[in-house]
């Protein structure tokens, strides 16, 4: 049986005790390395910790794959994918553009997932079949934007500099044919595409804890989201996110090249 | 005699009830252009409209420049400086770090000043002597951090396209020697560098409205910001600001060339 939403509000509820308190504190701290305080790290692994314990507690027939605390069983049916902290520098550099991801795999494909920024209040969750919104502006189903052309998308990318050789070719031949890009968002990128207000997200060197949670969320609201071979995203890699059809077999033509 | 700030929110909640209720709306708007629906260009006139309206009606003897409607008495002892939608990018993709910026110069000098971001409901004002913060966290008097080496400096800037020619290459030499850089983040950055966050804010060809309500939340925190020459930073131009007088300097004797 799969979770309900109660139980993803429940982890994540147990992640923003751990992370929030730690944003925006220490802005005094300037070199974490010498004086031995790091909010950052320690936020993320607390907050895993308290996920996995919640998750072990209620089903411990469950694998977990996790950013901080490595991976329990995961040749199970269902295996948890969990990055407590997506957007570290955001996170310590104050952008509340970061996130808590929990996403749900049965048999390797991810099939719920939970999107969850602390500080801005906004919660995007997949139950299975709809994506589904909860924030400053009320909740609503989420539903991907019909752009019909890659000269039409926003698009948008964590930094350029994530791309290297060919890749960075490739990335930035998308880039020239866009109306619009942007840097610097991390996982709230995702979010936005899966609500209608981006695109395209294209990135590079991602694992799995970087996009289990989001995969659901993109896909039940209509999006599609492929390694840059057409393949599954769930494991991570080079990582193609697009609102449309047609925005995404633009890009893929590129990315391919 | 100086506006109170209960005057400033008045303006800054006027401009609110014009952008918020636009962001994140028209979400299937692909083509403005074509459709002749533009939620960002209705929302940037409104707002000040709304804005202007309010400040002639209480201060009829004060000039204004701003972005949308145009410059009224730039030569009088009081000019307000207000940029309604800074950040027009972030807030067409939904990202919540475009802001309304309100400046009042006296003399040519920066000397009040608001920036306002409606959807975190996050607030950042100088009085003239210290500079506050109002958010989700409370509020407290803000203060930049006391960051001593560029090498231990988070900077951010809005685009590394922004810059052109030999500003490209000497941006990218303080770029270089930083500990964390990072794109995307408008007239936000500014806040937090204000809020002890973020150390260094470098960027280029800034109008007067993109840096009059920055000036003094800055420069009233403890921060420094200029022009790339150390001028004043009042008339826009390539502009630095910096939490510390070390972060400066040595930026600056890159900068300089």
């Amino acid at each position: 049986m799969l979770p309900d939403r109660a139980f993803f509000d429940l982890l994540a509820d147990a992640a923003k005790a751990e992370t929030l308190p730690r944003f925006r504190v220490g802005a005094d701290v300037v070199n974490k390395e010498a004086s031995g305080f790091d909010p950052v790290t320690e936020g993320d692994r607390a907050a895993e910790a308290a996920i996995r314990a919640l998750i072990s507690e209620r089903f411990p027939e469950h694998g977990i794959l996790g950013e901080e605390h490595g991976s329990v069983g995961l040749d199970r049916e269902f295996v948890w994918v969990i990055d407590p902290i997506d957007g570290t520098r955001a996170f310590i550099s104050g952008v509340p553009v970061w996130g808590t991801l929990i996403g749900l795999y049965r048999n390797g494909d991810a099939v719920m997932g939970m999107v969850d920024q602390p500080f801005t209040g906004e919660r995007y969750f997949a139950d299975g079949r709809r994506s589904h919104y909860a924030g400053p502006e009320g909740s609503r189903v989420l539903a991907t934007r019909a752009c019909e052309a890659l000269s039409d998308a926003i698009m948008f990318t964590t930094s350029p500099h994530m791309f290297t050789g060919s890749a960075r070719e490739r990335y930035e031949s998308v880039q020239d044919k866009v109306r619009l890009f942007r840097y610097g968002v991390d996982c709230y990128a995702y979010a936005l595409l899966a609500a209608g207000h981006v695109d395209l997200v294209i990135e590079s060197g991602l694992k799995p804890y970087d996009v289990g949670g989001l995969i659901p969320v993109i896909e039940q609201a209509g999006g599609i989201i492929t390694d840059w071979e057409g393949g599954p995203a769930e494991n991570g890699g080079n990582i193609i996110a697009a609102g449309s059809r047609a925005v995404y077999e633009q890009a893929m033509a590129i990315l391919k090249g």
